[in-house]
């Protein structure tokens, strides 16, 4: 067994095969928010167990829910050492806005240094990255200095619905003292970083309605109120143009301000203005006044519209006074903001702001609500994690406050009580929930290679 | 000869057949507004020269124009007589909302009482009574006090776009000495209605841009301003959620009140709330403070976001912050106000309340501009029209003020100096503009009817 390959040698001569496995993945249009793609879904965890067991794993199976399946799998061989669960979820957002899309969403390819195609980077690139690290310890017989439990799951993009209920009915099965989890992103490639806190998120739906019908805009014009109006007037009076506050009454009550240590640590991250303007080409960057951008990105909460509908969206005019609008409203929070209380806040709020020239509808999806969570920089685990990326990737990562949530971080936190690691291999222009999504195929490799590093660093953390 | 029948008599032996014409004639999709149909507008311009020729009109002939065509006819018997030009519409409103729609919108029927279909109303049933009206005389060999000249257009849902351009080019053919157009409503059954005046009509789309492409709202929410937020302030600025008063800088300026005989006189018509509430199943009325329903509607200018779109509005949710926000904005305008002006201050406005953080766009489409408009209701043309409805309806007409925008009415005064005179046959729950557009059968019939009284009538008025 001495001269068989280690695992970095191993993953450098399978790396054709490791891409076409991600492009035969992502060919399943895994689409988990609208409903239309059970059968897709079921297709891609029935691949995922196959792959599972190509892989090495043993015990590969998908594990029921209420709503779509996750997959799971074991490679547990050190029996008395510590379980690190690997977590993934193969689930995507929509593709819509095909015109912008260049290439099709869902036949992805390798060209240009990048694998393009919808999930790529979010999240079926990198958690395959994190399974091949494994696997290229499996395959190459090398010893894991943990035991190994695969979790992906297939509702991370409908808030992880049902995640709960798997990890109550799956315990004994998916119980573990650390979850490694690569789902966000690189400041750039030479940034690595390992977020320390998700900020949590609650979402709502606002329909305004004023008249039965729609009618004639000229005919009724100045006898109704027009839902459309109404609904700006309310969506206005949730943020101040000047200082970007959310001016929901109490939004701000349990907001743990950083103390000015961590403020310093991470405003000496790179995270500047420029690279703020570079990213997104926007005109001028723009957030919550008192706050720098590296502040507000992870540790400050915020309020968007992420969606608005209403009367004639097509090409032309027509003359229309429309008897609804609606408006997809999302909140970030952070600790320790609660869901449940901010939503509460926010309904009284829209409800005492609507006027009785209309009625109001606000619609929750149940089990969409996403708790901040924070993690212990100081945890072993992270510290591995931390080393073993200048192993793999020559550099010390910037440990980050997430601007995105994940509900599985309070789930497991919750449930286990273990710490969740976070190192990601997207970079921010992936489009990640945007067309075009990709991942750089280097940094998919890397991914693994960093997986290879967290093994071997792992011991002199946890000793 | 003095046996044949009179009109009346052939209106009433002829309705099944003046049905079904109109129910050819709305098979056509004649939707001007999205550029799609520019075929099906053709083939109902031919239908139209053929029909018109075998109502018994002369010179029949498509009259083209830079967009879609016109149709025109003659039946020029009395030499120097006045020339009455009967005016319509053969364009209808695209019929989006599919879903609403019970029966489909280009294959009519009629059932319950009324025509349904996209168009029943507005223009086709209207115009086609004129037009049978007009045809019985023909028919039945009875002498009619006037020249009438036909001309139907196929682009006012597009603001009469080219009709200028047609007026001149065609100034001989088509000059006349008044102008007779049903494209209006009656107050209910037993209250018709001849319109006194027209709101104008300003129409721009906004649209903000803020990052170059979707965003993931959680990377990125806090770092740039969201352009549907931004809209959504932009949109709250333009009116008073209190008083309804539109805020651009001197909207009213040029706006004449009405004298108090005059708002006695329109507040004296059963235009109640009540009827408003019953007509729009709104919760409340709403409008400008200061000024009652039956003024408002007609009278004051108003501002409506007639469409609005941006971000994710598919079902579910998404967590994109969106790279641009559209709105669609409607202005109603009253004497003396004009397009171009209020257009200047709305811009002025809205360039003044974007925030540099986004880039603002407004994009007028050409000729969409439509002046409002007064008539003399002093004219011999109104007065005949007036006691017509008697004869036909057994009613006195209400002489209102219009909500509703014609470009023709402006357009006809400017080049010919001659009264327009606007009598209407369709109900205000007729869902033009609107999902299930319909038409009463026995109004259609009675518009035809109302025709021929008109020409009975004319004779006393102008000598």
């Amino acid at each position: 067994m001495a001269d068989d390959p280690g695992p970095l040698t191993y993953l450098a001569s399978t790396r054709a095969r490791a891409e076409s496995s991600l492009l035969e993945l992502m060919r399943f249009p895994t689409v988990s928010t609208d409903g239309a793609h059970g059968e897709d879904i079921r297709n891609a965890a029935e691949w995922l167990v196959a792959h599972l067991q190509h892989l090495g794993f043993e015990s590969a199976a998908i594990l029921e829910t209420e709503g779509y399946p996750a997959v799971t799998a074991t490679w547990h061989k050190v029996p008395g050492r510590p379980v690190l669960l690997v977590y993934g979820h193969y689930d995507v957002q929509p593709a819509d806005n095909e015109k912008e899309w260049i290439l099709p969403p869902f036949a992805p390819v390798v060209e240009d240094g990048f694998i393009w195609g919808r999930g790529a980077s979010d999240d079926k690139g990198q958690f395959m990255a994190l399974l091949n690290g494994v696997s290229a310890y499996i395959q190459t017989g090398t010893p894991l200095p943990v035991n190994v439990t695969v979790l992906i799951e297939g509702e991370e993009e409908i808030n992880s619905v049902h995640l709960s209920d798997l990890l109550e009915s799956e315990a004994e099965r998916l119980s573990c003292d650390a979850v490694v989890a690569a789902d966000s992103l690189m400041l750039d490639r030479n940034h690595p970083v390992i977020l320390i806190s998700v900020r949590g998120h609650a979402f709502v739906e606002l329909t305004v309605t004023g008249p039965q019908t729609d009618l004639h805009s000229g005919t009724f014009g100045g006898s109704v109120d027009n839902p459309i109006n109404v609904l700006a007037r309310m969506l206005a009076a949730l943020q101040d143009g000047t200082t970007r506050k959310v001016l929901i009454p109490g939004f701000y009550d349990d907001v743990i301000e950083l103390d000015q240590a961590e403020r310093d640590r991470i405003n000496s991250s790179p995270i500047t203005d420029e690279l703020g303007i570079a990213l997104t080409g926007a005109p001028e960057l723009a957030g919550e006044s008192g706050y720098t951008l590296a502040e507000r990105v992870g540790s400050r909460p915020t309020l968007d519209i992420v969606g608005i509908t209403g009367g004639y969206t097509g090409a032309g005019k027509k003359s229309v006074l429309p008897s609804t609008a609606h408006a997809k409203i999302s909140m970030r929070l952070v600790p320790q903001q609660s869901v449940e209380d901010v939503m509460e806040k926010l309904r009284r709020f829209l409800l005492a702001l609507a006027p009785s020239t209309v009625s109001v509808a606000l619609t929750e999806q149940a089990g969409f609500g996403s708790p901040p969570a924070a993690m212990d920089p100081a945890s072993p685990w992270i510290g591995a994690a931390s080393l073993a990326y200048e192993v793999s990737h020559g550099e010390t990562p910037l440990l980050l406050h997430g601007g995105g949530s994940e509900p599985m971080v309070g789930l497991f936190q919750g449930r286990f009580g273990v710490p969740v690691v976070m190192p990601g291999f997207g970079l921010p222009d992936d489009g990640n929930h945007a067309p075009n999504e990709r991942m750089d195929v280097e940094l998919f490799h890397k991914g693994a290679e960093w997986m290879v590093a967290y093994l071997e660093t792992l011991p002199q953390f946890l000793g």
